[in-house]
């Protein structure tokens, strides 16, 4: 056998592959053998997982080895922290699997790409489905293969909650909502008298303040289905997957699963789930409660995850039949038609499966709160709050009707959606409890467009909306068994910098001279969002303590605030308000995006920071805060600086959420059994 | 008199000055009658401040008034809420002043900038100093001028604490330090696998967490002498305005002082106060401790402050002999000269008044710890850490000897400027207690330069020298009588965004293909800086648990992280480590700023978004976090979402500081023994 493997000893001493890489070959797999769930990986006991192993080899390139050919001999073997060891089928009491085969390609790098020279990379599979681990504690997973090489994955199981501290969890979900944004929305939306704010953002009164850092498994940017991922299953992913670890196999459908704690809430205590988001429903973070693909863009599938959860025939998952309220945009996957799943009608779908179906505002509003409901509010994502409140006048150009041709003008926002969901699951759930997510998606599809404007009247929307619902909650009698989270999955650069004097800015022709209308420092001057034009500036217009309306008295005045991101395509920018509809920041010509010269037409042109091809605004590493309120004991357990992971854990354990129950778990790890 | 005013009403009708303006007469007097302090002021009881009163004429312009000439027979009448109202000098028992007069030109906006018509306005004022209000409570000073104007400031004074908390306060200020800055450091200096990081910042590990606005009395954006008021003082304030409110006067060191919490400290408990920063002594965030002037830029008077505290003719302020221990650089101010107070050799001025003076790392380490001690190591700014510890062959080049000419290659950093002031106040305080603030300034300085490496090497020295300093306390046995408070006075609207392939970068030559070296989301990796240079990035180079040394590994991968600024001059970009010293980002030429063609020749251009004549980045809005370690009880005093203020507050009440004894306060508002 050795011979097979002489490439081994010239890998290890000439090959440097490294992790920082523009490309990888599979993230979480540096070696030639990978297991997922990865090394740190960690485990509510009782939750479900696949686990799926994988060697490769690389045909050709710096990490060519035993030409071509993948060991598919290769064995798990699985230790627990008792001194109990044994082949995953003992351990897990599972059936062996038969080995899969396929094969991929990849560029090592730039060059590579330029070249185009790709690595082609041959693969021996095995995929295990629907285990769990009951006994709390640490493992190691060792993956033997090519006669001698390891890769191990330690592996940490955490103890579930003796009993529930709340009965309901509401998750809102500002989407790209970094703190720099809550303080550009509190500059707009609240009065300060010489620097003291008079009122402030309902995020800025909650009970407990954190910060959750948002590395992915394999990179350290994030989209958004990678962090709803972390967040719903305690598992880091990768960019794109939704509900599990990437693999390299060719089905998208086919990776190792993780259970999402909407499924482990309705599976261990049968308490109901609701949905609510801006964006259309098979979107990256709706789509993170029931989804498991590492394709995001499987919007179809997604949409009949919805209602049936997991059907392949890969594995006997967690048993799902759809929310107890569903409501948002995107009813393309709904009209029947190419988008829609089998391009069914999927309304009807639904209706057959039980559910009241509403399409506009009026509908949702006399929906009855002891139905399932679904609610589809428009094509692609739901109407801005600032298209809706401010410039109505824009929605019959930028809306399409949820149920076919026409205009969808009459939308619910973030808070009526939230409400009527907390009725329907407060009716329906009982002493079961609820989750609702609630999701401000357009807070990052405005910040993507550089529509800052348009972001932060989504992030007021979310505040007034976690505002509303604290009455709300304490009206009906459900505040004190509830915990509400705040927060966000990931960040944008963005940051207010100072002010900016339009009337100057647009009066001056040169693009040098327009940036002399950027005041900073002592010339950034006060937010004039909260004085209606033309109004004096004296006590007329003050209003003390906390009675504002919490939103801008105008959003167009002659100082605007100045902000920008990081990172961003050619664009231009006068820092004043798009009246017209959301943004076009960049537009792509011959394949390269150029700043769109009908955007913001009155102020100066910048030049990109990053690839010439992107046409919009991009994620950014930084920690994003994470706002709870509710009973002292479910607040604390969210506090300090966490990882993203962490909020799975901690929402589950105000659930009591997790079990070390074996009977309960089929395919269950043994090692309770087996203490050393 | 009516007709002297007729001017009145079609000024209540026509003018429509905005409080956004550019410019502004006098930030926290948009009326024509002035109140220092203004309104919603809060006030510790029994702490020390001035009053200022102004009374406006403008000459010209769109508020001119009374042909130019201000009322001089305003008064000032204060009510508290028990019912009890009197003139300023019965209310607070002090004589009356004289009526000063004066005039001052601004510009109404950036058109009249152009066109050189600057509106003049005469002024009336009358101070009084050195008052305190020892009774809780809500207050209005109502300022009437002009016959029936009137200007209403509301006061608060807050309760003193009944005892302190804790004996020790260690503040660490790490200037311009968003979450941001946080997040990228922990992602150079700490490793991660699969997403998990195996070690974390000591800011991560605080036991509280909580967020402060900076917002400042005149402007949202503030400087960081505006900040250090507002955090030392609890009063906000103005852009280069330190423990004064602004007045219009031309004199800068007759602006209405507040009492600073050393000052407090000082005075009230006989505690020991040190002072240690990487910035010149001279410069705003170290000066706010002790300095009253609305002029940052008095360095030589502000050095003599530092010695004998407030010895104008203005008031009986404060006694004050010195901090116990001074620290950092800006020899300039000390060596005899031009920038020393009074030209004199200040150093020996500094030995006279019983400092020990020691100027290199060397004698730092051998000082005696039971005397008072100034310590000065280089002329200007310190070296940066990166400098110190990666780049040392910089040092001749970029360092000046605080004693005169040579160089100054033998700094200390902040770890042990620190440590020593700890021994110092720990050894000469006893059992009153000591007052320490250390920053890590240059944090500010290095992102200003957009030099965001060596900002972040500073960063992780000041996280270093956090976790030395908890070390530290528990060895001398002042760990348990210590609140440490770890927070910033501004941010930047820096973030990292995803990663650059530098030999991709460095091998293209058009900036539209160099763009592309640029790796987003999937394309973000790792970070390299904890690999080794050559190192396979398997199990060999990891290090579990929190093991590791908190600084990077390599400073200059070949994928390195790609950040950037909301807002920036003209500048050239690489994205790699300036290796030969701080960054200069732009130059000037002819009074007009570019990209510096030294600066990072590797990188691509992107033109600038502010004034064409700044060289640098400039300050930004967001909330800054403030992390705690200490007693339960004093942690969570600073829990939540916080203005600047409050932390002057929250430190008094931990200290025990404030007093509601009248006797003890000359001019002390007479409002306790006069209840309605």
């Amino acid at each position: 056998m050795r011979s097979t493997y002489l490439a081994l000893a010239s890998l290890a001493s000439i090959a440097t592959p490294v992790l920082g890489q523009t490309f990888q070959r599979l993230g979480g797999c540096p070696t030639l053998g990978c297991v997922f769930p990865p090394d740190q990986a960690e485990f509510l006991a009782g939750a479900k997982f696949d686990i799926r192993l994988e060697v490769h080899a690389p045909v050709n390139g710096s990490e060519a080895f035993n030409n071509g050919v993948p060991d598919e001999n290769f064995s798990l073997q699985i230790s627990n922290n008792k001194g109990y060891s044994a082949s995953i089928t003992d351990f897990f009491q599972t059936p062996d699997t038969t080995v899969e085969k396929w094969n991929f390609t990849w560029y090592e790098d730039l060059f590579a790409l330029d070249a185009k020279t790709p690595t082609e990379v041959n693969v021996a599979s095995k995929a295990y489905r629907s285990l769990s681990l009951s006994e709390p504690g640490e493992y190691t997973a060792t993956l033997k293969y090519y006669d001698g090489q390891e890769t191990v994955a330690r592996w940490t199981v955490r103890e579930p909650c003796e009993k529930p501290l709340v009965k309901n969890v509401i998750l809102f979900i500002g989407d790209g909502m970094p703190q720099s944004a809550i303080t550009a929305a509190r500059l707009l939306a609240h009065k300060q008298i010489n620097g003291k704010y008079q009122s402030t953002m309902q995020l800025d009164k909650m009970d407990g303040v954190g910060l959750q850092m948002t590395h992915s498994m394999d990179t350290f940017i994030t989209d958004s289905a990678n962090s709803a991922t972390a967040i719903m299953t305690g598992h880091k992913s990768t960019v794109n997957a939704l509900g599990v670890y990437r693999d390299s196999s060719p089905n998208p459908f086919d990776d190792p699963k993780v259970e999402t704690i909407a499924e482990l809430f309705h599976r261990q205590r049968g308490g109901k789930v609701g949905i609510v988001s801006t964006a259309f429903l098979a979107d990256a973070t709706p789509a993170s409660l029931v989804a498991h693909t590492r394709d995001r863009g499987q919007y179809a599938p997604i949409t009949e995850m919805y209602l049936n959860g997991v059907t392949s025939n890969y594995s006997d998952w967690t048993s799902w039949s759809g929310p107890d309220v569903l409501l948002g945009g995107g009813a393309e996957q709904w009209i029947a038609g190419s988008g829609s799943p089998g391009k069914k009608d999927y309304y009807e779908v639904f209706r057959q499966a039980g559910y009241q179906v509403v399409n506009d505002k009026d509908q949702l509003a006399s929906a009855d709160a002891s139905q399932r409901t679904l609610g589809v509010f428009s094509q692609s994502n739901m109407a801005k709050w600032i298209d809706r409140e401010i410039f109505p006048q824009n929605l019959p150009n930028i809306t399409k009707s949820p149920t076919g041709n026409g205009t969808a003008v009459n939308q619910p926002g973030l808070a009526e959606m939230t409400l009527k969901a907390i009725d329907v699951l407060h009716s329906r759930s009982g002493d079961k409890g609820f989750f609702l997510m609630s999701e401000a998606a357009s807070i990052d599809k405005m910040f993507h467009a550089m529509d800052y404007d348009r972001a932060l009247g989504e992030l007021l929307e979310l505040d007034d909306t976690v505002r509303q619902t604290i009455a709300h909650l304490e009206t009906i009698g459900e505040l004190d068994e509830t915990l509400i989270v705040v927060t966000a999955d990931h960040a944008h650069g963005f940051d207010v910098f100072g002010s900016s004097d339009s009337k100057y800015m647009t009066a001056k022709d040169d693009d040098r001279v327009k940036r002399s209308a950027i005041g900073i420092y002592e010339s950034s001057g006060h937010s004039e969002y909260q004085v209606a034009k033309g109004s004096r500036p004296d006590n007329e217009t003050i209003v003390y303590g906390d009675q504002g309306p919490n939103f801008p008295v105008q959003w167009d005045p002659r100082y605007t605030i100045a902000a920008g991101f990081g990172a961003h395509p050619d664009v231009q920018e006068s820092y004043s308000i798009a009246k017209n509809g959301p943004r076009l920041p960049a537009i792509t010509q011959n394949g390269t995006a150029y700043a769109n010269p009908a955007d913001k037409p009155d102020g100066y042109l910048t030049n990109g920071t990053i690839p010439a091809d992107q046409t919009q605004g991009i994620h950014s590493l930084q920690d994003v805060p994470i706002f709870t309120k509710g009973k002292p004991e479910a607040v604390a357990v969210f506090r300090g600086v966490m990882e993203n992971t962490d909020i799975f854990f901690h929402m589950a354990k105000v659930l009591g959420l997790g079990s070390t129950d074996r009977d309960q778990n089929k395919g269950n790890g043994k090692g309770k059994d087996n203490k050393a």
